[in-house]
């Protein structure tokens, strides 16, 4: 998808939160946000929103001088998904369709996002997603392909929800699964480390898909990673920067995300199928791609 | 107050969300965003963030050519407003202090703000902001005050909320009271002719400030507001923007708002004596200028 004129207020606000994490220099803040209003007028709007990011996020590490400036973050929502992990997988195993089971808690993981939003109470969030229903849910779909996939390209998005990514991955197969993480830091995209930290290296095989982009543009991948993408039986992507990245693939692929964001919303809804309809918060499985 | 960083982003959601209603021309859109980015980094963090809007607005009129991109909202919340009024007019004069509900429905049909919030029934605002208590009730001294004054310079806000303030002023009495309003289109904030229109140039004087700020720049106004600025014995100010120019002011003045928005909510409580500390959408009567 492509960044919308609503992408522009939401970058700087995102630039003065990153600005806030990775100095305490007011100085420094008010460069960090003068020089994002410089980068606004320059951005590509063909481009998606996460691709847009890069520029912005890579001149506040280098402002700040903080490579990294939500490696703390990261870290306690690594920690915290791990402590929530035994709990998880004992509900997940003890329910009806573990499968189906294992796919909500992946998505409602997905609240784990600090670059989206600040507040919030990860247990809280989790519960009360499980309450929820999926309003768009290809579940059945995704189901027959997974069964039926000899090898599964799993698509993470960010640090602790790739704890409940592992239960996931623990249902798909995880003989089967490559897990592809981001190369270099960016918000709180989970790196190799991260998953190394959370043990998914030790279920299946983890990758990184070489670039510091939010999400997955594809031509700026390595190599490796594309031959991984265009070659799986079956893809699965988590969260909105995969999504805003790939919204216009025809590859195997389902999307498995909390929409958080009006414009993601719009454009979840352009692509869904059928009458249902997601809202902002709502938690969506939709199947990318050519019609099933 | 100052602008803060928090105020960047804003300008851009407010840019943004202006822009739309001025032109319906992407390209325009597209441009009036550009241009709102470029004048971000020129701005003076030192002066109040009314002041530094005045630019922002001045352009996205001069890039639409749209000198009003309000006037239809304006005129929607005035007509809005005056067929309220008789049932607000019953509700106060029934009451058993009908200057304080007064007070309270004014500070209500403060909510009626397209600048801040643009999704709002304001029939449902106005009843649930009765039931609300003002957190930060500066009452007692203001009714003191207004009782002994014998000129009230009454800053009036936005459209639609004058109708109400004509019903404090009605409370006031209205022969003391002066009514000031802008002298030019910004924002949905009331003019000479949105006070016609309500009637309020048959209750009171009403005059304009000079500007097109939406505040009160004191050293910006007109000679003859500034001359009833300092010679009122009582001024009240309506809403964020007159709070936001005038929050370091010592007169005799008492600011009506809903804080609508964090940094101000912020100031108001560095202003506020006592414990009472204002939230997001709180309702708040405060004495400004020397202690009591």
């Amino acid at each position: 998808m492509q960044t919308t004129l609503d992408c522009l207020p939401c970058f700087m606000r995102q630039a003065l939160y990153t600005a806030r994490l990775a100095t305490n220099s007011a100085e420094l803040q008010k460069k960090i946000l003068t020089q994002a209003a410089h980068l606004l007028p320059e951005l590509d709007l063909n481009l998606s929103p996460p691709e847009n990011s890069v520029a912005l996020y890579r001149m506040i590490a280098e402002t700040a001088g903080r490579p990294d400036p939500f490696a703390n973050l990261k870290n306690e929502s690594n920690q915290l998904a791990l402590e929530l992990e035994p709990l998880i997988r004992q509900r997940i195993n003890n329910a009806h369709d573990p499968l189906a089971f294992a796919i909500k808690f992946a998505i409602a993981g997905n609240i784990i996002d600090y670059g989206a939003h600040h507040d919030f109470d990860a247990r809280q969030a989790i519960n009360s997603c499980i309450e929820q229903q999926l309003v768009i849910n290809d579940y059945k779909e995704l189901r027959r392909e997974a069964l039926a996939a000899k090898s599964i390209l799993y698509l993470a998005d960010n640090c602790g929800e790739i704890v409940f990514d592992g239960l996931l991955i623990e249902q798909l197969g995880p003989k089967k699964v490559t897990m592809a993480v981001k190369e270099r830091p960016i918000i709180n995209d989970a790196l190799l480390a991260d998953a190394r930290k959370c043990g998914l290296d030790k279920i299946c095989t983890v990758i990184s898909n070489g670039t510091d982009c939010p999400g997955t543009p594809l031509h700026n991948c390595s190599e490796e990673f594309q031959e991984q993408f265009h070659n799986a039986d079956l893809i699965i992507s988590k969260g909105q920067g995969n999504f805003e990245t790939l919204s216009n693939s025809k590859a195997p692929l389902y999307f498995l995300l909390t929409a958080k964001c009006p414009v993601v919303v719009d454009h979840v809804n352009e692509i869904a199928e059928g009458d249902k309809k997601a809202g902002l918060g709502d938690m969506v499985l939709l199947r990318a791609g050519e019609p099933r």
